[in-house]
């Protein structure tokens, strides 16, 4: 059994929590927070330890999974737990992975761990699909399309307009550009005419809807390079309608072949998830079995999802996987 | 520079040609063949060279891309090109690969070589879809769809029918069937509702169209467990509407996570090909890298897509990669 620590139990945790149970050869046995350990009520009966006490079970976990957040949790929290167990994170901030990378593979070898980064679907399978289709199609172009699903950052970039009580974003890429980019006639395509913004917004008591529908739809970088709507719903109606977490998404490598490049090719990878930290968290599991084999192998420092083979994924082993799925 | 050899000059090597000449760290040093070399034409002015003095290139060629078929050329040219070679096949008769595996693994180690073997997309990045989504989306089911596209294998059983000139089939997915899997309903599909079977044929002056009808919709393993249709056209219409290799296809992982499978999420990858042969050399191509820098690391012995990690396919070196595509 891989013997699997979450720190962390939001959304992510929770989903982790789901997943390793859903891996027959992975049992949860600690749960690491920096809340109060009583506050934490998971939802089986798995111990709950203080972070600041993670090192105690330095020989009892084979790899922790980081359930924190990008922004500031993650930067921090993956160098140092890395000094202490085979770690994997979801480390999602594009700009910033080559320096994560660096951050984690010095902490990772100094300390003989395996350290997995940026584990999820963007980064992640994602990755998987533009590394594969710019390898075998050289010749031509890459699209990445995200949604229709909900935006964590623009949802909170919302929530922080004065008069808004609550609100949920979606992502929506534009059928017309998608429909494109599958014909293979490989268009360019600017920001405004891949996606387009939907916000469900819940306002304060007396609130100017127009003036909360201006700032949200002329914000910089979140959304005023985009064809915005704003719908002004009841706070009931943003509960029963949009509580949940979907995500979906597209990556398509278009390229040519032969002579003058007559022959065109499609290469699609598309996800659609009910819940994203669930979908999340069952990559990170996968991930995490890799880490723990590429550890017991004598490997060392930061790989990610670009550095291990597919096998490793897997709990069956490789004779089974030539028999039943290649 | 990555020195590739091809061995057999048919549609797949003259892809490989092409596949060559889009990978500006590989070049193609000869094409070897069984025939006689006088009577290969190359569109390139690259040395043609009997597979018997195929010995004489052994410091000359880093990797040979064997473009044989899989019924009789491949399980015996694999294992014997190992020995003088790194090696990469496209052999995929999915029930004997675990045999081809195990007589490359041997004919490999004992020279010291890299075979790479079942690569293109089924066997090859189809595989990868479906390892990929077993391992993350533990709890599913796996659907492959192929086509709409031609098989040469179908193709040929047709022209081995009495009366038949020459002939295309066509494999079509049923699209309820698709969709259905799509919209992660995870239906029980029987062969029939899967796929349907096109057929375009010429016959000889003078053949029974109804009696090679029956023939080939009653033709067991081929066509009598689908629902095929035969359309009787002239041999120019079938030059000038078939002549293509066109190919397509879809693999659905389709799951569920959280409280009694609450969450559905579907993750489907797909490929849409004018030229089938073109395409599976670029794949091919790919992998050459691949076994070229794992066997410069000492790596022996027989690999498939499922051992390889994804960036040794790439020219980018892992910072490139991380800083451009994860």
């Amino acid at each position: 059994m891989i013997r699997i620590g979450i720190l962390g139990y939001g959304n992510l945790g929770r989903g982790v929590e789901y997943a390793v149970e859903a891996n027959e050869d992975m049992e949860l046995v600690a749960i690491f927070t920096r809340r109060d350990p009583a506050s934490v009520k998971p939802r089986t009966n798995v111990p709950v330890v203080h972070a600041d006490k993670a090192a105690e079970w330095k020989d009892k976990v084979d790899v922790l999974i980081l359930c924190g957040g990008s922004a500031t949790d993650l930067p921090k929290q993956t160098p140092a737990f890395a000094k202490l167990f085979n770690v994997v994170d979801s480390f999602d901030t594009h700009a910033n992975i080559p320096a994560h990378f660096a951050a984690v593979d010095a902490a990772a070898k100094a300390a003989g761990h395996v350290g997995v980064i940026s584990v999820g679907w963007d980064p992640g399978l994602f990755s998987l699909a533009r590394v594969y289709g710019n390898a075998v199609l050289t010749n031509g172009t890459d699209y990445t399309f995200w949604g229709r699903g909900v935006s964590q950052g623009h949802s909170d970039a919302i929530r922080r307009v004065p008069g808004v009580k609550d609100a949920k974003q979606y992502t929506v890429p534009v059928p017309a550009a998608l429909e494109a980019v599958r014909s293979g006639a490989n268009p360019e395509l600017t920001t405004r005419e891949k996606h387009t913004r939907e916000c469900y917004v819940v306002l304060e008591e007396g609130a100017d809807a127009a003036a909360v529908e201006k700032a949200i739809v002329t914000m910089p970088n979140y959304f005023s390079d985009y064809d915005t709507t704003v719908h002004f719903i009841s706070e009931e109606k943003l509960q029963r309608d949009h509580a949940g977490l979907p995500h979906a998404g597209f990556v398509v490598r278009s390229g040519a072949t032969g002579k003058d490049g007559e022959h065109r090719h499609v290469i699609e990878f598309n996800l659609k998830l009910d819940s994203n930290p669930e979908f999340t968290a069952c990559v990170l599991a996968a991930y995490a079995r890799a880490a723990h084999r590429l550890a017991s192998e004598g490997a060392k420092g930061c790989k990610t999802v670009l550095d291990i083979a597919p096998a490793y994924l897997s709990a069956q082993s490789g004779a089974e996987l030539r028999a039943a799925l290649l």
